[in-house]
């Protein structure tokens, strides 16, 4: 017999259960017009899934429930693989709240088909703890179960569902997104689901956005529907998530496998879609109309979830409009132009803010750029509220009430460079924005952040880091796809790609000497070491690499690049340490206080990339051979 | 036979094992002194508790370990438990690291002992996942090594370490903080040890302080001693230990229980103490010749954990100066009261920085305040520079290079507010605190923080909310508290206690009359239901429990004043809605970018309460509720 099978990829909406349940009864209707037979929602459809605590909330909880039913109801005809929060309100989870699992409900004609469980859904198996992930702090597991229910082992619990279709019995291997990635887990739920006699694996899922995830979800998938010789449904979601500090981007892809492990079909990046397919129970095989989309390279990923995550994150805050500080420099050049984009030069402010130290280089570089955008821009200069700011400072008498002496104190050059960085932040750009309505814009992108080469409430604020994740190349690539395959022309002028990047905080930093410390060729590499390696790469490592020779291998920059800049190690020490130590000091500090960031990478910083406050650490091996290299 | 046992209570400083491994052999050099037979050491001795990601650094972790074999190497004539973390290099946890357990050591003679697993330490049982605790992000667990180890249960490894003192076979239940808080978990660890026949339960923790922790604990373990008939022996460690978000005092408080349940014993409140006693293996009695303190009631507490936090917190950033801004109200002169406590009045600058709004009342409270504390104090006064921004904003004009028209925008009185904020903030106390050296104080409260009472970049900024964790009648508490029983004198002028809050942002905003929305005796109440209530309550029950006038008994507010307050539901509702879309919506995005918080409640702001920027929420049952009693 051949059944249609369809994933309905929507946007999820976290933390809006009423609003999904419209969403997801909208695909159930349209997925009974095409006579779908078995369709699947994503994981957590109706709660969504980055909610943090408010998946402690009772009141919530019970309505994702209830509107939970609502699905249920609406199955007459067809069967419906839904994800929501399943309670068991008999029990408790270990922190002494109600026991909630992150389950899947497969509904047909109003009633819930059962797997393994002695309950009414299935339940996700594999738990991810890691990166922005905490399922342990919210759902019970299978694991924690099993004492209490008492089977021989954990393979008695993961079963197929038992679906009829039109009068044929079919057996879905129902699992959750994580399950399907089994790596590292003891369990393999696809293989124990094969085991236990499936015939379709179907994967509902609420997997974020990351560079190059797809390519390796593809590789999972795909060799385990090889493995199991069985077709593998992939449905995932489109929206926005956050945890507070990151907002991630979901971008659907879902996708159909045959049982040869071929990649048969996928829905669009960043689209609702109804994927359609024909599962021929005879053959056991699936097949699809639908086509294959290509793979995007780096640069195109970043536009498109950036595109995607920051309309989508201002939508949801209600801003329509936006203030950003243009120094004509590179990272607030992108982000200028990437507003625009996103909503309309009518609605976004540009504002040049020169001291007496910006240059007329870099000020034309900001009007020009303005002008190719056709947006709205004024020039806010500082140095009058600054040169009082100054004096006022200096001129203030600190009385001393035990001694009853008077003191002043001196601007100092570094204070000074603050001063200017806070006053256009948290004065003009702050308080411009107030004006013109809507949010401000922060500039920073990764490579500063790395090293806290920002302001405290001053470049360093704002609604959102759109660019926060990304590496200083990956701000130039984008600002090239911007031209180019954008807006197809030079909106950002050549001559903001070739300037050397200066603060133009002092007169030391100006835009023909520069004055950024940070030389991005090498740098970038080795800070995207620090936090995204998998292993947390540290000091000793980078100083054994360095002693081998294989630094630039392990970190991936160009070759040749590290002795050139570091010809003994002394200097290669030296400056390692003085990033390592600004990375682990006080750039934390800074980033507690950031605001969200757009993520894009594998690692960034925020609720993904957890910090604590500890200073910079340096093993004992790494002691060892610097004491042995230096002596 | 007389053993000797004894718990070291140290202070434990994260994310460095080579001070912490210095201060643990001094230590057992001090037990060996005192001829002690049994010495424990807190969970997490050398590496530290809450480190956040550096948990991933293999580097870090291999030197935890490192420095574990030099405590085990110093352990000839003394039993010694202590905690480490524990790696497993054969496997990996289920992200892919290398498998870690958070471990107790037990090392006599240079040498390990076992208890029931395979390996050569103990594993944590209970792995918490809620409030601050990430347990499943970092440590592998018992119930995920079960299928590979093929136990029948989990008992079969829960057991307990013979050690042999003098010839004579004891075996002691040692378990890890946690595994003592058995409420919620399926397994009780003290029982099972007891049923595996441990003598002597040793419990190592490392467990952050909370208002009311210490009488919860006694009731637990106490119980625990008494229902298994044995003594138990309890450590916990001192220090400050952060998430980024949070920081927590560890108060140590070890102590001893007798087999009857009864404390014998304890060690001073964050303080460093070798907490003696002795088992009689005969009798199977624990008795101690330390005395038993006396508790502490809330507002002792409440200083006593945030002058030991706020103090080290400070240190360990190397801060010896503060920068303050001081209105005349009540949560700048607590701040500052206790930061001159923690620093001398020697390095407190004290600055008062009025506009044109602020009253002489404030201004004179301010300075009469300086002087009392006998520190240092500075007028800055704003409104020149609050002028010329206007003015300077004002005349902007903005260019349209779509259009070519030019307009300018106007400060509107809310905007003007929020300048002047930040202009206190960001300009001034950020500024002058550069010059003056040391940071700067954020001095909002917990109450302000729940509703976002407090302006981006300006008075939400600093190294540390220092009262951020204190609801405004704990601030006046405190403030009582701190001319009472600190300074013994009055350094808060009455008038502070007295007058009506406000912020004097504004022309009807003053002191005289207020112009702060928020009615304490009540807001105080209903806000920490938002956040403290374990259920997470939500409007739904809030609305409930008013129709059935329970709800001040529900949120522990004064009798009375709900009625008084909300003569009809409407009005309710009004304020209900008012707050919880403010607490839901705009705060929770300041929260993000609020500076980090001395934690001391049972929920605070930022780590501990986990936050998603999603807007508020209503119940199908709340608005099926608030649409029968509004018809």
């Amino acid at each position: 017999m051949k059944i249609t099978v369809a994933c309905a990829q929507v946007r999820v909406q976290p933390g809006r259960p009423e609003v999904n349940t419209r969403k997801a009864l909208e695909y159930i209707e349209k997925a009974k017009a095409e006579q779908v037979d078995i369709l699947l929602l994503p994981e957590q459809m109706l709660p969504g899934y980055l909610l943090g605590d408010l998946w402690e909330q009772k009141a919530f909880l019970k309505d994702c429930e209830s509107y939970g039913k609502d699905l249920i109801a609406a199955t007459d005809g067809i069967c419906v693989i839904f994800g929501n929060i399943a309670l068991d309100p008999d029990h408790v989870n270990e922190d002494g709240r109600i026991r909630k699992y992150n389950a899947a409900f497969i509904a047909q004609n109003g009633k819930l088909l059962r797997g393994g469980l002695p309950y009414p859904f299935i339940s996700k198996t594999a738990l991810p703890d890691y990166r922005e992930f905490d399922d342990s702090r919210y759902f019970h597991s299978i694991a924690k179960l099993l004492p209490e229910l008492h089977p021989d082992t954990i393979e008695d619990l993961v079963r197929p569902v038992e679906v009829t279709i039109r009068g044929e019995k079919i057996k879905l291997g129902v699992f959750i997104c994580e399950d399907g990635w089994t790596e590292n887990y003891y369990y393999n739920v696809p293989a124990l689901l094969c085991k236990n006699g499936a015939q379709l694996l179907c994967n509902i899922s609420c997997s974020p956005f990351t560079l190059q995830k797809n390519r390796k979800r593809n590789e999972l998938f795909s060799a385990q529907a090889k493995k199991c010789d069985l077709p593998l449904l992939y449905c995932n979601c489109i929206g926005i998530q956050n945890n507070g500090k990151d907002v991630f981007t979901f971008d659907g892809c879902s996708c159909f496998y045959d049982k040869d492990g071929s990649l048969l079909a996928d829905a669009p990046a960043f689209e609702e879609a109804l994927l359609t397919g024909t599962f021929d129970t005879r053959t056991g095989h699936l097949s699809s109309k639908a086509p294959v989309h290509p793979m995007l390279n780096e640069t195109e990923e970043i536009f498109t979830s950036l595109n995607y995550g920051g309309r989508e994150f201002l939508k949801q805050l209600g801003i329509h409009k936006m203030t950003i500080g243009l120094s004509g420099g590179i990272d607030s050049a992108v982000t200028a132009a990437f507003y625009v984009h996103i909503l309309g030069p009518e609605n976004v402010l540009l504002l040049n803010i020169p001291s007496q130290y910006n240059s007329d280089v870099t000020k034309n570089l900001a009007r020009r750029m303005a002008e190719s955008l056709g947006t709205n821009y004024a020039v806010v200069p500082i140095q009058e509220i600054i040169d009082k700011t100054v004096e006022q400072f200096n001129s203030t008498r600190i009385h001393n009430f035990a001694t009853g002496k008077e003191q002043t104190l001196q601007v100092s050059p570094f204070a000074l460079e603050n001063i200017q960085a806070r006053d256009r932040g948290a004065r003009v750009i702050a308080g411009m924005a107030s004006l013109w309505g809507g949010g401000f814009s922060c500039n920073s992108n990764k490579s500063e952040m790395t090293v806290g080469y920002a302001t405290f409430y001053g470049d360093i604020a704002g609604v959102a880091a759109l660019i926060g994740d990304l590496w200083k190349h990956q701000v130039y690539a984008l600002g090239r796809y911007l031209n180019e395959a954008v807006y197809h022309k030079e909106v950002i002028p050549e001559e903001v790609f070739t300037i050397k990047p200066s603060a133009e905080l002092s007169a030391s930093q100006t835009v023909g000497k520069g004055g950024d410390p940070i030389i991005y060729p090498y740098h970038d590499y080795l800070f995207r070491a620090f936090i995204e390696s998998w292993y947390k790469d540290a000091p000793e490592e980078y100083l054994s690499w360095y002693l081998q020779h294989t630094l630039e291998e392990h970190i991936g920059c160009e070759r040749g690049l590290v002795d050139q800049l570091f010809p003994d190690a002394a200097s290669f020490i030296n400056d390692l340490e003085r990033w390592w130590n600004l990375f682990c000091g006080l750039s934390v500090a800074k980033r507690i206080q950031a605001p969200p960031i757009l993520a894009i990478s594998k690692r960034a910083y925020g609720y993904d990339h957890r910090e604590s406050q500890l200073g910079p650490y340096y093993s004992r091996r790494y002691l060892e051979m610097k004491a042995n290299v230096l002596k």
